[in-house]
């Protein structure tokens, strides 16, 4: 069978069968948004994150800067999506001979300014020549008192996001019409800000640490992500289309170009926003957008029909 | 200035310039076989090594099976290179789309078996789409009581190897010609173990750690490995051509192509054995092949005769 269909979530299935994992000190392996293990007396996390010029990202409007910064930036959010502190950050590279020295510096730049930002320290890696297009593999290493996994969740709980949803993925519509570099940000444009959101997502870690049951980084869209914590808690959830948090700017910009921007919330991915689950009353400045329940997976609309959700989306109400 | 100009090494030296790494955890950073970190109680190793098909592998004359095995035997012996003893393994591939399921659970039953054998737990990874060709990029972490860096040769150490050299660079030759897939090595013929030298090399570690003062690992060959040790210790070596040990199996190959088997041994590449510097009185198994001297850095032939080496090569003996 092609791997096109078996799709990206059946091999990982398939490879975490073949990989036992059994190991004493292994606290989370494959299928977590890092693994954890336990190594004297700390949680050391370590999680790997691929990017593939062409897939990943498109170097017609994205500068070197902006890349390094969001290469780094997805893999904070797996540690802080696993109640982490990241710690080292080691990056390995197949550079297309045609690239220049100073490109490599200016990712690095961007490697730099958010590993500042975050307490992260560059400690490490490998670069090599790549036959093909750009290829980034990082390796993020943290550190956690309390390991956060997707398979917590308890029915009852609420259902959180810490973030606005869906500006990412409008970013990279209007990135794909624009179809060159931005070097600045700093005009406070709407649609920038949407631009940035895609370009340099700065992830943010959870409040509240000690309630939170189950937790994940929304990198797939909210749908498959929040379906990731339902498969692995094997619990169900109810969540409600009117309680998504849209920013002003994607419901501004929505609005101009005709587009739903809940849809866009629901499954653009790239947020880089945390989902996680706790009791419904906590303290937290993160919205509400739904419940735990015991099996089904439902999205509830505003006239309060149901539908049925699954990871790659949900079918239209009735 | 391209890529191309600058050079692997010389790029690495520009990132370890902007890469501060002044944390106080971090005991070994960029420009090591691995980066080592003092978190709580233990000394951690973390090594990433990248794979790109057409530059590091051939899939006309790999399989995948052997393409896993050697995958995670380079990280390998980057451990065994500090010190270590290896631990957990994280697995990143960009995947083409053709690719069939099946290719990639061989790789993993590669992974797999040297995991095994080496008491490594393959404990994560990711998996995407490649555009281009199969990419991987692997990280293993490891343990040292006492982390072993390039940085710690001393005038007067001998210098050591712990296996025969050019047996890989010959199996490439052979494979090269040969550019079809080998399947099994149940022969005993010297050709096929050549061949499998290269694809699926096992890397053993050192005797004797604590008398050890510096290590690595040779994959970019002897000459270009030792120069690493030199510059990094800022010692000179005189190694002696008719020390440098050489298999049975490569010398009759090589006199059969009119090749000299010590110009391999020398410059080949890829053989994941370690080099290292100790009290040349030390009891080991390993090969000295050389010492540890001020400043020049010699090689000396059958004859007495004197030349100087670098890391691309020497300047032939006249």
């Amino acid at each position: 069978m092609r791997l096109s269909g078996v799709g990206e979530f059946g091999l990982i299935k398939k490879l975490r069968d073949m990989c036992a994992g059994d190991s004493p000190g292994l606290i989370a392996g494959i299928g977590d948004d890092a693994a954890a293990l336990k190594t004297g007396n700390k949680k050391i996390l370590i999680t790997s994150d691929m990017m593939i010029e062409g897939v990943h990202f498109d170097l017609s409007f994205t500068t070197f800067y902006q890349l390094g910064y969001k290469f780094l930036a997805v893999s904070i959010s797996d540690i802080f999506a696993m109640g982490g502190r990241p710690g080292y950050f080691f990056a390995s590279l197949g550079i297309p001979r045609s690239f220049k020295a100073s490109d490599i510096e200016e990712l690095y730049t961007g490697i730099n300014e958010i590993a500042a930002e975050s307490g992260v320290t560059v400690a490490g890696g490998d670069t090599c020549a790549s036959g093909a297009g750009f290829v980034l593999s990082g390796t993020l290493t943290g550190e956690a008192k309390k390991v956060i996994r997707r398979s917590g969740a308890r029915k009852g709980d609420g259902i959180f996001v810490t973030d606005t949803l869906g500006d990412s993925a409008m970013g990279l519509r209007l990135l794909r019409k624009r179809c060159r570099r931005l070097r600045s940000f700093s005009s406070s444009s709407p649609r920038l800000r949407l631009m940035k959101k895609h370009l340099m997502p700065r992830p943010r870690p959870a409040g509240n640490l000690p309630a939170i049951t189950s937790m994940i980084d929304i990198s797939d869209g909210l749908l498959a992500d929040l379906s990731h914590i339902c498969d692995e808690s094997r619990v169900g959830a109810v969540i409600y289309r009117d309680k998504i948090p849209v920013s002003a700017e994607l419901a501004a910009t929505a609005k101009d170009l005709n587009i739903d921007p809940v849809e866009l919330a629901l499954k653009g991915g790239e947020d880089y926003a945390l989902l996680f689950t706790a009791p419904p009353d906590i303290k937290t400045g993160a919205f509400r957008i739904g419940e735990i329940t015991g099996k089904r997976r439902f999205i509830i609309d505003e006239k309060g029909r149901k539908a049925v959700f699954k990871a790659e989306g949900y079918e239209h109400f009735r």
